[in-house]
């Protein structure tokens, strides 16, 4: 598989000043003699490493130019894939991208799969798979805090802190296999409880990161919210006051798992994502059209619920179903136009109907308390226990998951010392904690996950 | 002007593995000092030029790391825009990008006009006008041939032949200056005649290129194509099939100057346009729905009308109306529906009713006919006098403009030195034919028609 070379168009499909054909692999270099000719007279495979090289690209059959690009090269190992890679600079149209790429590859590429030249990168041990799987999040980190917590994760800062608990895991184990191995020196009882404070010291570690797992997904993924209330509350205008604010930041990203388009606003740091377009036209009259069925599912499915209630009018037996519906959620009631009803008046009407939920005092049509409601989604989001200068190590699901698989067979490990069982069965769970832990940077990982998590990326990179 | 530093996002916006922010001014190379860490520990200003460093975008009020990058850096001159250039090679996201650029904007540089690299390359001599315009004909080629008629353009082709022609209009008007300043010397009656063969010489180079450039424009913007007749005869399934066959080479272009997208099939080589989306579907029932005027304008505005006819039902009045509306514009008829009807019958009825249209017996529903279509389409466009291989170099009506009215000075020239009118006037209209010419090449040309060549490039070229 490896010995083949890959080539894809590795830029943004679109119009632009330059867009690049990426190949990798041991016939790049020779593909790049085959339809590179230099126009500075440099005879540029005589030159080192990592340059840039001004020329056309040629059809050699046809002596027809193609474009006129930068060639790229740079020579294995010290490139992305760890193999020879040369990256035509072409113009940033389609048609010359799509001519080059196919010449590279009549002359020896085929077309790289998608995320394939990261998966050799992590093949190639250039990477671990946590740190591969950070280079998506970089590409499609909604804000500076996102990215931040991407960066983290490919700096490897994630991947070490779990290679020392690896190591602290294979120190414990060679406790319990000396214990194993030499019986007779009967010092297992007094071992028996200093491996128990190990442990426990090992399991508080984890539980620290398993507990930042929950805001970590949401600078990766953004905070899904959905705004509801009965009709002629306010939801569109308070959409649109949030996503007005915040234009100059709003970004359209392609949904990666559905073929929908979202809004994500920047709260605070908080890429805050307000659902699809259908969707968020959808929630303007949630309960009324949809029904309480469709809507329990937007509700469930979100991580944050903005429910708007209109001071003018007071509290309705409407208001106080939407209320149910989100009883089980994380939500904040918002008391809007305060600025023609007595809002101060309904809010405390409100806590003391749920006492569990933030409420707040807004007028959107002045913009009154829109700040309020940014404080409000960031004290829900981080609870006071991150700031964007503190980011959280973890922010994949799937890792989050090894952290709590390796938590579970350590409390196995505990209660089997404690119950006195046999010192092989703590063996079995202390090894399996430890592989629990190599999943997330892939030493132990199983191959259809790996697939599973390439499959994500784009094709080129 | 050219003494600041301007930076941009080069690549096109989305989700990609690479996306590049360059930088070029005097100040490149400080700013990336400022924001760029080598991983590799080179001392990457002690390099050559085009080298490619790998490293981080690190912020330096903050020491946050916003991106791993490859560093490209090209001194002058050796660069497109003649000055120092160094390019960002980030990871292909928006946050990414966005951060990278804000940072080198706030050390040093300021954000580019649209096509204002491709400017400086203009300026500083590395690139005439012809050249220049030509980078956004390879960026927006719609077909292989479009993108020969583009590098054609930029190989300086075009350019060559026009300087040649500005010799031999500066190697006359040598001799009608010899003539102005030495009037005594009494060589004047043969030279007017010599003169008048030197100038219908160039005359005739001039009217060949002029010829070329219909078809070069065709190559270049695609051929604007629209089907038309009466309802049930088709057109759908025509457009349909016609999308369909090609399916693997039709692209969706942003339109350049309104904002819809068409949809552009590669027949032959030849970028057929099939009108937007919305032109597309109105076509369906252009006779019945939209009226004769609607009707008009699209056929007006067509370089080709494909006018279909149900050869089941024979020739109605509507069909009439239908090819009364095409008479004057380039079109072709298309016999549909032979497979259940009279094809050839109906082919020779409206042949004699309209011979200086070609028609063609098809049947959409069994595939009958279609390569017919496109070989009607090609000998269209191409008359005969081009193929892919021999590319026309006059593609922009601006360099065309420039022909005609370097030829309308000649004509002048002509009528001058037949009617025996003073040298000196025949001087100044040879002067004006060498300066037209120098619009094509920006020698001659004024600042707005600059500006506003430059205005529809995008940012980053």
């Amino acid at each position: 598989m490896l010995d083949d070379t890959i080539a894809a168009i590795a830029t943004p499909l679109g119009e632009g000043a330059i867009g690049i054909v990426r190949v990798s692999g041991p016939e790049a270099i020779a593909i790049a003699e085959k339809i590179f000719v230099s126009r500075t007279g440099v005879d540029w495979r005589r030159q080192g490493s990592h340059r840039l090289f001004y020329g056309l690209v040629v059809d050699p059959d046809t002596g027809q130019p193609v474009d006129e690009v930068l060639l790229g090269v740079m020579y294995a190992p010290r490139t992305f894939t760890r193999e020879d890679v040369v990256e035509f600079n072409c113009h940033g149209g389609i048609v010359p991208l799509r001519r080059t790429l196919e010449l590279v590859l009549q002359h020896g590429a085929r077309l790289a799969e998608p995320g394939e030249f990261t998966r050799r990168a992590f093949l190639n041990g250039r990477l671990d798979l946590a740190q591969a799987e950070s280079i998506l999040d970089i590409i499609r980190a909604k804000t500076d805090a996102g990215l931040a917590v991407a960066m983290s994760l490919l700096s490897g800062e994630l991947s070490s802190r779990v290679r020392r608990f690896q190591d602290q895991l294979l120190g414990i184990l060679a406790q319990v296999e000396a214990d194993i191995d030499f019986p007779e020196e009967d010092i297992e009882v007094a071992s028996r409880e200093d491996l128990k404070i190990s442990v426990l010291a090992l399991m508080g570690d984890l539980e620290e990161l398993i507990h930042q797992a929950r805001f970590g997904k949401v600078f990766r993924e953004g905070l899904r919210t959905v705004i509801v209330g009965r009709p002629n509350v306010g939801k569109s205008s308070l959409l649109n006051a949030l996503l007005r604010e915040k234009r100059a930041i709003v970004t359209e990203i392609p949904g990666t798992t559905r073929d929908v388009i979202e809004e994500v606003v920047n709260i605070r740091g908080i890429p805050v994502r307000l659902a699809d377009t259908a969707g968020l036209r959808d929630t303007d009259d949630i309960v009324e059209k949809i029904g309480v069925e469709r809507s329990r599912e937007l509700v469930k499915a979100a991580d944050l619920v903005l429910v708007v209630l209109d001071a003018s009018t007071g509290l309705t037996s409407e208001d106080r179903a939407v209320l149910e519906l989100v009883d089980e959620q994380k939500g904040i009631i918002l008391i809007n136009k305060s600025d023609i009803g007595d809002g101060e008046g309904l809010a405390r009407q409100v806590a003391d109907l749920y006492p569990d939920k933030p409420v707040e005092v807004i007028s959107v049509k002045t913009g009154y308390g829109l700040s309020k409601v940014e404080e409000a989604i960031e004290r829900l989001v981080l609870g006071g226990q991150a700031t964007a200068s503190q980011m959280p190590l973890v922010s994949h699901v799937r890792h989050k998951q090894a952290l709590v698989r390796c938590h579970e067979h350590l409390q196995e490990v505990l209660r089997a010392l404690s119950a006195g069982e046999n010192i092989d069965l703590v063996a079995i769970d202390l090894r399996a904690a430890w592989e629990a832990l190599g999943e997330i940077t892939g030493d132990t990982v199983a191959e259809d996950i790996v697939d599973r998590i390439f499959q994500d990326f784009c094709i080129g990179k």
